[in-house]
């Protein structure tokens, strides 16, 4: 066996940790909080920006670049914005290091303070609308739709591999307005892209739903987000898009003229998602054995395992599949042929599971004489010996599969831990016996909210957009509700 | 007439300046030295990412990502290194801002101070070298082909867009290898990309070599490096190839096991190209009428722009150039009809023109009943009368031959601008007269180098590759030489 993990109910935080350093994904580095993504981990990581990147363009968003620093000044122009990004911040304030007069190493030149302290970026909506207002001036410069790719530093205390380091990488909408619901359609726009990203290409069901007053972003209006369920049962925030209203235009006096001739504030929206994505991929559809990678997002999408007692049966193999490589590159299935003779059969196996590699073919002399090929699928572990000149047109039918099972894989784990709940009781009974998501009547005040959260570590993951109508009574306060919103525990 | 830009032989530094504004590439922000890349000019650069990226994937490299700050007892370890760059670096101590006690806006807060204080990178070699240690025990481990995309911050105190920045965009390559010859063969064979991206794509002629012990990265064996010209005759350092040797490996106790059985410490390579680049391309290229860009990195390569009185012959204009449009889709060729009914066409031919879009068609109600178009290149001006169904056709072979065109009128100039002398008057003469690049004896010392520069603000760009051996004397110090190096003065 190659290196192995611990099983999920064994120690499902061990094994997602084990998991991402064994698969090599990511590792802490030796900086407090920040990751190394590690090559293959980044494979990943770029195939996800790929096809986000062509869904913002599609959708009319260019890309642009706005700088690292932001001025403390910036920040706080924004009451709740500073409020909510103060607390955990890097904070530069010098700007050269000296020889140290004892001699050894170096010290900060404190003659090189700077005049004002600059935040490394937590999130850029204070840089950009400082821009944005020497951009805009009529409505004719609107709307402006830009993305950026970025790194991010929140100076989180407690960190996790992907789902929660001091510096991450995400891309951040920041687009401008000329009315109120232009911005909320765009704002709506962005979530739908995101849930059609997480569904289509992660494999990953997710729901949609408003934040309540207590979980929107800071500087927000409106938050919207996309809800994932994990296989422990605890959701994850997926994705957030905000209608920022007019209170970053505010905060940066960003006005323009209307075709009415008169002067507005601009509406804005910003959305994001990030290397959390990779933690989110990782934990819902994985299993004891390593990675589950939905076929549209795996680097490797075929690995060949070549079963060989010498240099010549090696090259027997190597001649019958190359016309079958080069067909699977003609399909843009990317592969590769794991021809090391360092390692047996059985590591390999082992160690290409573990990384999630959808599709295996295994081939040895004796397929050799009869033509044929073991074709095994990573999701169900069916193996099957087929011809091989229809490994191809197999594989292309299993990964189309594959990236549809996982998903109702996943669909289905969800809807069997989504349960409605009508007492406080039964609430906290589900929370701790099966976990999940909870559909309860809430009675709308950010006083219940906190209570609730505070004794049951459960939070209001999102007021489902499709929730229906509905009359009932709060399960914590007993007061009138009309709709049932989504509790979970989260990461 | 659209905005206008100063010419080059008026104010070649202001002429650089307005360009790179009023074609919306780029601008300073409020933030000392760094700048925002606007949406037009960040499209150039993801382009040149685009490129590039595909030619390190095709020579074995692999992507990932590192920390952004390093820490401060880091750098220190290698002794030039951190000389180098202790000078200019932003400097994060503390993680926390709080209430300002007078109650305006917020201080930092001074209990929330860092242990160690950390650099934002200014190139990632000691972070890098830092993981390598964890990754490499035995030469099984070898090579490790990686390269990073990323931000990097260097304190500049004067600063100009894309040319020097405090914070700028790039790829840092950092390769481990088991032998100084496969580390060498490294080093130079990125060498080999980097002029072959210029050459290829930018349509930028270099010259390949090797720079003087003064002018060496801080921590590195050797530099290797292309050099460009620029149009006022200076000159530009366009990439940079490092040989390390063993003195990363040796700073961070990267030790592996040889095939032999033996401890050695691991070979290492760095290289990088930066948004530096496209201050290359829009200084090597483009004329007073603006941007001139090489049809390979045009973000948009054919603009049609209809000459219409009303919505009627806009509409006929339309229908007629709807099949135009899909085949110029066809060949992958980028194409917009600029059908704003809100300029004339004279401005949106100068607003083209200074954004350097490579083709532009013009068509009014008289070509549409001839079933004719005007076709324009950017780089000669040069326009001709066609048949509406050569159009695609045509294009196709205009946009090869600017390719080419703009390398060769770089490569003429560059070649009217070398100058070889034999005396240090004449180098002095060449220099304030004519500029360019100076091919001239030199004694191979740091000293003579040093007097140079400072006499005439010259420096030893770099020792050619192809340098012919030949008997001769410095032009300096009246010493032997060998072989003739290039000087100039440089951006």
């Amino acid at each position: 066996m190659a290196k192995s993990i611990p099983s999920r109910s064994e120690d499902y935080s061990l094994w997602y940790n084990e998991l991402v350093k064994k698969a090599d994904l990511a590792e802490h580095s030796d900086v407090r909080g920040c990751m190394v993504i590690k090559p293959y981990g980044y494979s990943i990581w770029e195939k996800m920006q790929q096809a986000l990147d062509k869904m913002f363009k599609e959708t009319g968003h260019v890309n642009a670049y706005f700088p690292l620093f932001v001025p403390k000044s910036f920040l706080a122009r924004e009451a709740s914005h500073v409020e909510g990004f103060a607390k955990e911040c890097a904070i530069v304030t010098h700007y050269r290091l000296k020889n140290s007069p004892d001699g050894k190493g170096v010290v900060v030149d404190p003659e090189s303070e700077l005049e004002e302290e600059l935040i490394v970026r937590p999130t850029s909506e204070t840089i950009i609308w400082n821009s944005y207002k020497k951009w805009i001036q009529s409505y004719r410069d609107l709307p402006i739709l830009i993305n950026q790719w970025a790194n991010v530093v929140r100076w989180e205390m407690r960190t996790r591999l992907f789902l929660r380091t001091a510096e991450f990488l995400w891309q951040e909408g920041h687009t401008a307005h000329a009315t109120a619901e232009e911005a909320v359609n765009e704002t709506l726009q962005m979530l739908d892209v995101y849930a059609d990203f997480a569904e289509n290409y992660m494999a990953l069901p997710v729901i949609k739903g408003k934040k309540s007053e207590g979980e929107k972003f800071p500087g927000a209006v409106d938050t919207y987000c996309i809800e994932a369920l994990m296989q422990d049962g605890k959701a994850l925030q997926a994705g957030t898009s905000h209608f920022l209203g007019q209170n970053f235009a505010k905060a940066f006096d960003v006005q323009f003229a209307t075709k009415e001739g008169k002067l507005d504030y601009v509406w804005g929206t910003s959305w994001g998602v990030s290397t959390r994505l990779m933690g989110a991929l990782i934990m819902a559809h994985s299993d004891d054995d390593g990675l589950i990678l939905p076929p549209k997002l795996a680097p490797l999408q075929v690995v060949i395992v070549p079963v060989f007692k010498n240099e010549e049966e090696l090259n027997a193999i190597r001649s019958s599949l190359e016309p079958v490589i080069q067909d699977y590159r003609k399909q843009n299935v990317t592969v590769k042929l794991d021809d090391r003779d360092t390692q047996k059969p059985g590591f390999k196996f082992a160690e290409w599971e573990l990384k999630g590699v959808p599709v295996r073919l295994t081939i040895g002399p004796r397929d050799l004489g009869q033509g044929t090929v073991e074709i095994a699928r990573r999701d169900t572990k069916e193996k099957q010996v087929i011809k091989i000149e229809q490994a191809v047109v197999d594989t292309l039918v299993l990964l189309e599969d594959m990236q549809k099972n996982i998903y109702r894989r996943a669909l289905e784990f969800r809807k069997q831990m989504t349960t409605q709940v009508d007492s406080f009781d039964q609430f906290k009974k589900v929370l701790d016996e099966k976990g999940g998501f909870i559909e309860a009547h809430w009675d709308g005040t950010t006083e219940t909210e906190a209570i609730i959260k505070e004794e049951t570590k459960a939070t209001i993951r999102c007021i489902p957009l499709d929730a229906k109508e509905e009359q009932g009574v709060c399960v914590y306060s007993g007061k009138p509700s009309n709709k049932r919103v989504l509790f979970a525990r989260a990461y």
